[in-house]
């Protein structure tokens, strides 16, 4: 089986049941940083009454300490019996994942988790039926087991031990289920008729105790659900996977949960997850059909089904004071808010799914995290981390007086807005760009004030860099990625952002203001066709004919084909522009030995969510085809994906040489939906 | 200076400043099973614009290593810079800790710590006001640094480093004052003029930053409260140490902090603490007067200090659905609520402090957490275990089918329910007892059933231990305290419950009850007294005349004088029972090398709070000589908890030969208290 965690995520609930990598490094994981690292388990009796189980290898086979701690003083206590809980070898196991379902069978047992996709209505313009459903913080599971051949009860259990400093574990009840939970956080629960719980220090305390198990008993941080399965049957146990925050999480400004409203705690949202457990699964599977990713070929659809799973496990719907939605995407094991780099590359998958979240992104981006420098309006980088806002104007990142991570981004997070706000218009909203214009012309005015040698290229830097200089997203990359100034990168994502305000700014009757914007669109490419040398290259830094090669320069094609501009109606810039990479690839200058792709020749550090687009801009826009070359890059992105210990790390952005070393458990990877936009096989 | 960790806690809170061990073992812990874990930085520029600092040393100096997953592919990246902190070593640290105030001097460093102590009214009978002040979730600091000798601005900081799993750094203002904190839960504020803020991932990161020390930026754990002082001054920083909790925290009963009435949030609890520093502060000194503890040795002041805020560390004052009160001692490290064994020995402290507190603990048990056996009414070993409240009529401890740790402690919780009360009717509630004459006598038929034999002690376990036997408190010790069946300890306690039963049904006219509780007490004295073997000594088990000797037998004794039984009543038992001491501390066999006392001959586990309460019993009622040999082990005991390395645990309960090895970070060492009631010189 592969090896990967994956985030089994609701929408908007930062929440995630995260499973896949062998040991303890998934769990109930609520508002965290990475995955919660807890034992799991899911467990069959080895045979009915044989007392001995295996269990799915996701757990740690030590004794819990506390255990020897309230027995401290005893001399002589006989040693912990031998575990009657065996791990499955990761090859006694099957495993199969879609972006709803994650299935893994061995023998006897087979265990299938369903995670939300679809619908998320917006609040306030949906029915609240819809909005209830959509905003439920759990996910669903099937544990099934089969007795067909056995001649007496088998037992089974799920469960999973509790990781929360504040909490202890506890029985969750309600009409017609029951289940173990942690405080007031998360649950498994069960309508399974006949299922039991028990809660104990470790597996073997719990078994260990055939006469009451755990019937009250309350100490320990492992909780479990027993099951019995009669002789002659084959039965399926349905779990809600549960997790819950009940008042305001966010300061200064005090946000909750959305959900509130419908499922006020876990005990309710157990409930409605098992009450509409087929309605739910019903949905969520037609969702996946609509998605239409049946032709993506296997490598594709695991790297795509894990990115949904960990874009959704890092994002909140909550409400404010005044009950209006706020829609924040953290920044994976960052916890940054609503990173305005990272929301450009979600915009797409947004704008597909629910467009409204981009808008409100956008909306609140301007409201209180827009400023103004000598140059004019921008925004920051973000909106605050792990749940605290920044101070209005200002972001949880951005410092003065540097020249790489944590300087300012402004003249790539002034694109980055325009260019969301024009993926989202792109959905058809004519009328929210139409109330924007003020700012859109605002927006085009900043980049034209950046740009004073008219070159349709920022060169110039922030004044807030006090001495420093601007960065753009690839903060953690090479300087020929990471420097704003004459950035090649910046330069086709500007190109994009003119041509949109050209025409947008033209529709809504700004005319002079339209054709500057075309002019200067004009001046980037010729400034980008002046560039390229001798070999057909474009270089990194427009002023550094000699400097460093990067794959990103054709990622700006991306946001103007999908913001409506015609970019083969720039047959100069694209034919340079796929020249450009069919040499940085073709000559290995910008390929890892694997065949994976190298996003700077300089850099070992290399993005996926940016490979990702850069490879539907080369396949999709550039006519590259997606041949032998592009799958065995896709096996190498993939396989960085399932490496034998970051692997656990479900989804993750930066990889230095293959090896996950940063942005880990990253929502960054759903720019791989573009993929969808590819028409032929995949 | 002494390297124990203190709970410095407000009351109800279930939250400390934990400080005083060495390294990154304190912080601002709230809810936990531990000290917070986190670095706390007190530091003091080594010159007017050095640019190094010097701290006490509650730190480590490791770098945090989020930044490097920020900063994650640069290759070449310089290495961080030298620490500029430097930790003072023990020595250079002069520590003192009284029951209020913790202060450590270190040159131009002078930090005091200062946590209440006092009134904490009854909610509902005391005027807002009171009870405003009373459960104010916070601790106040003074932080002086003296640059009188100084031609130039001094800095000095303070800060910690947050260990929130779910919330990040953020800057706490208010009307005049301004403060770090993490998420909603903890922060440091102060109303020192002029000190700035700053957050950051760790101090080389903040302090290598001098252009703009953390101005809104947001990332990192570490947050720290930056002063300057002027030449030629010597200035004292007031501090406040905020903890909150807004909702509910308790399942499946839902309470809340009944503080949430007066401070809704983390800013309204500083704005209070500081506003109101001098009052608060002005307070605490008088109850610290009032506690009269000036007499006690400097061993003995050090631990009645320490056990009185560890105490206060495990307390939470909630109220439920309906705003009623709800008093719990969470079970130090364990957690476990209201654990009715430690009940009995709060009792004398709670008694002098907040008679109500009491009150409210053995209501509480005997609504919800009393139940029937074979043999009559009994009470739970406890209502739950952090924050999950037990099924009604269980505890989360005990199981059927043990011998011991987990079994059942039916009979001894009967007398720790009947004792504590007796206690609590002491502070002269006599209208409570008539309430409640029903369940005296209810208590006392059922001690009556569980002594078949008619001896005075208790012969039988109860059915529901289920082929196993029941325990006693001791439940980690071996069987000679561990075994409830005919054990002296209990035999005494049981005395000294039937002769206040005897009083108190005589008084409330059940002259027959009466007379049999008073019978059974004569029977129990018989039993005892029958028991003494030929060199004195009485046997831990009434029916094991080899069997191994206890310090606890006479532990009882205390309960039946502060009860108002006449021990001397009883000269041939207090004779038994001083010969019993003498003999068993004399030879050795209950002491350890150290002087300490050994509970048990056969155990090298022993317990602290009891030790106390059976020093107070030698001393003040069995006329064991206040001599060098009791200063012998206070001084052991005292050097118990200040151990190398589990003196982090702060006060700690169970001892293996003087190493703290469980029922750490504690409440139970309160029993101190009764050293106050002592005559004389101590």
């Amino acid at each position: 089986m592969d090896i990967t965690n994956v985030q089994h995520s609701p929408m908007g609930a930062h929440a995630s049941f995260t499973l896949g990598h062998p040991g303890p490094h998934g769990g109930l994981g609520l508002g965290l940083a990475g995955p919660a690292g807890q034992n799991v388990y899911v467990a069959v009796e080895d045979a009915p009454g044989s007392g001995t189980y295996h269990a799915l290898p996701f757990f740690a086979a030590d004794q819990d300490d506390q255990l020897a701690r309230f027995q401290g003083g005893e001399e002589g206590r006989p040693p912990a019996p031998a575990g009657p809980l065996t791990a499955l070898a990761a090859d006694q196991v099957r495993r199969v994942l879609d972006p709803v379902t994650d299935r893994w069978t061995a023998g006897p047992l087979d265990f299938a988790v369903h995670s939300p996709l679809g619908a998320l209505p917006e609040p306030g313009t949906a029915p609240d039926e819809a909005l209830r459903r959509a905003v439920l913080p759990a996910v669903l599971a099937e544990f099934t087991v089969d007795n067909t051949g056995g001649t007496a009860p088998l037992r089974a259990f799920v469960g999973y031990a509790g990781s929360d400093p504040y909490a202890g574990m506890r029985v969750v009840e309600g009409p017609g289920f029951t289940g173990i939970g942690e405080g007031t956080r998360t649950a498994i629960a069960t309508d399974a008729p006949g299922a039991r719980t028990a809660i104990g220090f470790d597996i073997p305390f719990i078994l260990g105790d055939e006469r009451h198990p755990g019937d009250g008993f309350g100490l320990g941080q492992t909780g479990l659900l027993v099951f019995e399965v009669p002789p002659g049957e084959r039965r399926t146990h349905r779990l809600a996977l549960c997790f819950h925050t009940a008042e305001y999480l966010t300061t200064p400004e005090r946000c909750r949960y959305l959900y509130n409203r419908y499922h006020p705690d876990l005990e309710a949202v157990a409930a409605t997850a098992l009450t509409e457990f087929d309605t739910l699964l019903a949905d969520w599977r037609q969702a996946h059909e609509d998605l239409g990713a049946e032709a993506l070929s296997e490598d594709r659809t695991f790297m795509l089904a894990l990115a949904i799973r960990s874009y959704y496990g890092s994002t909140e719907l909550l409400e404010d004071a005044d009950g209006r939605p706020v829609w924040i995407v953290n920044e994976g094991e960052f916890r940054m808010m609503n990173t305005l780099d990272l929301t450009v590359d979600h915009s797409f998958f947004e704008a597909r799914q629910h467009p409204w979240t981009l808008r409100n992104v956008l909306e609140r981006h301007l409201a209180h995290y827009s400023y103004t420098d000598r140059y004019g309006i921008s925004f920051t980088h973000d909106m605050g981390v792990a749940n605290v806002w920044s101070p209005h104007g200002h972001s949880s990142y951005e410092r003065p007086g540097l020249t790489d991570c944590f300087s300012y981004m402004t003249g790539e997070q002034l694109l980055n807005w325009v260019l969301a706000a024009a993926v989202y218009a792109a959905t058809g909203d004519t009328a929210w760009c139409a109330a924007h214009a003020p700012t859109l012309r605002a927006c085009l005015d900043s980049m034209l004030a950046r740009d004073p040698g008219a070159d349709g290229v920022q060169t110039v830097d922030s004044d807030l860099v006090a001495g420093g200089a601007e960065i753009t997203t690839y903060d953690s990359l090479d300087t020929s990625l990471g420097q704003a100034r004459s950035s090649s990168y910046l330069a086709v994502k500007g190109w994009a952002a003119y041509r949109w305000l050209e025409r947008t700014l033209h529709a809504l009757g700004d005319t002079d203001a339209a054709a500057e914007a075309g002019f200067r669109a004009g001046r980037a490419v010729k400034a980008l066709l002046a560039s390229v040398g001798p070999d057909g290259t474009v270089p990194a830094l427009l002023d550094e004919p000699d400097g460093a090669r990067i794959i990103p320069v054709v990622e700006g094609l991306a946001l103007a084909h999908l913001t409506g501009t015609d970019v083969h109606g720039e047959p100069e810039l694209t034919a340079a522009l796929r020249g450009h990479l069919l040499a940085v690839l073709g000559s290995g200058r910008c390929r890892f030995p694997d065949g994976g792709w190298k996003l700077s020749e300089t850099s070992d550090n290399s993005w996926l969510s940016k490979i990702y687009l850069c490879q539907y801009v080369a396949r999709a826009l550039l006519a590259v085809p997606d041949d032998a070359d592009m799958a065995a890059a896709d096996r190498a992105h993939a396989d960085w994906l399932r490496h034998p210990t970051e692997s656990r790390w479900s989804w993750s952005d930066q990889m230095i040489t293959g090896v996950a070393a940063g942005s880990r458990y990253y929502p960054r990877g759903v720019t791989a939906v573009t993929w969808l936009l590819e028409s032929g096989a995949r």
